[in-house]
C-alpha cells in the first residue's frame, strides 16, 4: 500500500474525548438490559465500539458551522449515540447473517447465543436508537435517521442477492457501500450539522462530507479485508470466501491474467472452497496491483471529501475532521 | 369456551374500510423493494393482513375526541399505517425466531428464503415503519412508537429467557403479554387520541383502553392456541410445544390433578416430544376448565376496556370501538 503519514489517533480525537465518553455512558444507559445472560454480552459489545468515529464526526460536524455557543449539548449527544447505536445494531444483524465467527476482535453475539435471540438483541438495539433519536424532539433529524436505516437495510439485501455473482459493475459496488457504510458518515456528519444550527448549504456541504468520507472508508475497509489473519483478526479474503467481489477483486478481473482472473471468477461462483485456493486467489490479486488501484480510488474520495471541508471557515472542528479524513487513509487495523 | 353472541366483523369495521383502504395503500407502497424475489413474498406478508385491526382502532380512536373536523387526514394514515408495518415486521422476526410453519394461513418468509434475508426483510420493515412515523413530523409520536417497539424487543426476550420453564407467576405473564401485544393496542389508541387531537385525559384513557383490550385479545390468542388445527391452520397446542407457559397451562396447574400437573410440567421442560404426548396434555388442560377460566379473565379486561370507553361522549367511533371490543372475546381464527 501507498506510504501514507501515520497519524496518532489518540491525539487527533482528544478534543472531544470527554463528549464521546458522554456518548458511551448514554450508550451503556440505553443497552442495560434486565437478563443476566445478555447483560455482560450486551455491554461488551457496546464496549467494544472504542474508536466511536460516527458520534466523534457527529459531534465536530456540529461545531462546523461555528455557532458553538448555541448548540444544545444534551441533545446532540443524544443524536451523537444514536447514531452509533444503530451502527452498533447493523453490525449484530450482520453478524447473525455473516456468522462471522470474530468482530472487532472479540467473540460475537453469536458464539455465546441462539440465532433468535440475537435477532431480538439486534431489534432491541434499533429500538434503542430509535428512543435516542426521538428525544430531542426534532422531526427532521428522525426522518433523516429513519431514512438511513431503510438504505441500510436496502444495501444489505442488495449484498445478498449479489454475492456469488462475480459480474458486476463498479457503480453496484458504490451503491452497496454507501448503503453499508457512507449513508451512516453522511447522516451522521448531516445531523450534525442540523444540531449545530447550520444553513442549508452547510448541512448539505457536510453531509456530502460524510458521504465522500465514507466511500473511501469502505474501499480501505474492503482492501483491508484481504490482509492478513495477524493483522486485522479475521479471515484473510473473508469477503472472497463469503463470495462478495469488492473493488480489490473488480480491479483484479479487469487487470489480471485471463487465466487467473477465471480462477477467481470461479472461486467466487462456487460455495465451497480449501484453505490453499483462497490463499491463491488473494495472492494472485495482491500481485496484480489491484490493491494500488483500489487505494488510490479511495484517496480520490477522501481527497474530494477533504477539499469540501476547506470550503468551510476556519476552526478547531474542521482541523480535526480534515486529520480523521487523513488518518482513514492510514488505517491499519 | 362460553358462548358469546357473534357479531359480524365486516359490518363492525364498514365505516372506516374506506381509510382502511388506504392504509393499505400505503403499506404496499412502503413495501416495495427492488428485488424481484422478495418483491412477491413481501406483498404476500402486507396483504396476510387482511383485518387491519390496529390502524383500524388507530384511525376510530382519533375520532373519540370528537373534534373530528380538525384531524389531518393525511397524517392519522401515516400513523396508523407505521403500527401496523411494525406489528408486521415484529412477525416477521417472530417467525425466524419461531421457525413456525404458518402464520397467518400462508407460508412465512422462512419457508421460501434464508435466514439471513429474513432478518434482512423485518429489518427493512422496521426501517419503513420508522419511515411512516417520522412523516407526521411530530416529536410525541415518535418517542411513543419508538418507546413501543422498544417495550416489544424487551417482551420478545423475556419470553425467550422464561421458555422451557413452568415455574412463572401471572404477573410475569400479564408483563409478557403486555409487550407482546397490548403495549401495541395501547399504542395505536394513544396515538389515535394524539392525532384526533384529545386532550391529555382522553389520551390517557384511550391507552388504557388499548392496554386493557390488548390483554384481553392475547389472552383469547393464547386460547385459540389450544384449538385443533383444523380451525386455526397451526399445530394444536404451538406454545406447549415451544415450551411456553401462557394463562389456561397456568390456570391448570393451580386447579389440576397433581399427577396430571406433573405431567405438563415435564412435557414444558423438555424439548422434544411426541405428537401423542402434546395431545394428552391439551387434553388434560381442556378436561380441567382451565379453558373458561381463563376464558373469564380475557372477558374482565375487556370489560374494564369498555367501561374506560363509556366515560367518553358518544359517537359513531365510540359505538365501533365497543363493538370491536365485543368481536375480541367472540373472535373464531
Amino acid at each position: 500500500m501507498n506510504s501514507v503519514q501515520t497519524i496518532d489517533q489518540k491525539s487527533t480525537l482528544k478534543p472531544v474525548e470527554e463528549e464521546v465518553q458522554e456518548v458511551s455512558n448514554l450508550l451503556r444507559e440505553a443497552a442495560s438490559l434486565n437478563f443476566p445472560a445478555l447483560k455482560y454480552l450486551l455491554q461488551a459489545i457496546i464496549e467494544a465500539g472504542g474508536k466511536r468515529l460516527r458520534p466523534t464526526m457527529a459531534m465536530l460536524a456540529a461545531r462546523v458551522p461555528a455557532q458553538t455557543d448555541k448548540i444544545e449539548h444534551e441533545k446532540l449527544l443524544q443524536v451523537a449515540a444514536a447514531v452509533e447505536m444503530l451502527h452498533t445494531a447493523s453490525l449484530v444483524h450482520d453478524d447473525t447473517i455473516d456468522e462471522a465467527l470474530l468482530r472487532r476482535g472479540t467473540p460475537t453475539l453469536n458464539s455465546a447465543l441462539s440465532g433468535g435471540t440475537v435477532i431480538l438483541v439486534g431489534d432491541y438495539l434499533f429500538a434503542q436508537s430509535a428512543i435516542l433519536i426521538s428525544k430531542p424532539g426534532n422531526p427532521r433529524v428522525v426522518k433523516i435517521f429513519a431514512e438511513c436505516l431503510a438504505t441500510i437495510c436496502d444495501g444489505e439485501l442488495a449484498q445478498i442477492f449479489s454475492t456469488h455473482h462475480w459480474k458486476q459493475t463498479k457503480e453496484e459496488y458504490y451503491k452497496r457501500i454507501y448503503s453499508k457504510t457512507a449513508v451512516l458518515f453522511a447522516t451522521a456528519c448531516e445531523l450534525g450539522a442540523i444540531m449545530g444550527n447550520g444553513d442549508e448549504n452547510t448541512v448539505n456541504k457536510m453531509r456530502r462530507f460524510g458521504h465522500l468520507f465514507g466511500m473511501g472508508f469502505q474501499i480501505i475497509d474492503d482492501i483491508i479485508d484481504f490482509q492478513p489473519t495477524e493483522l486485522t483478526g479475521k479471515a484473510t479474503g473473508g469477503d472472497l470466501r463469503q463470495g462478495i467481489v469488492t473493488l480489490p477483486t473488480m480491479n483484479f478481473f479487469e487487470k489480471g491474467k485471463p487465466e487467473d482472473v477465471e480462477f477467481v471468477k470461479k472461486l467466487v461462483e462456487r460455495k465451497e472452497h480449501s484453505e490453499e485456493e483462497v490463499k491463491q486467489a488473494v495472492e494472485l490479486i495482491r500481485a496484480s496491483g489491484a490493491f494500488d488501484l483500489a487505494y488510490e480510488e479511495a484517496k480520490d474520495f477522501i481527497v474530494r471529501a477533504k477539499e469540501l471541508l476547506e470550503e468551510m471557515p476556519e476552526s478547531a472542528a474542521k482541523a480535526q475532521l480534515l486529520q480523521i479524513a487523513d488518518y482513514s487513509l492510514a488505517r491499519e487495523k
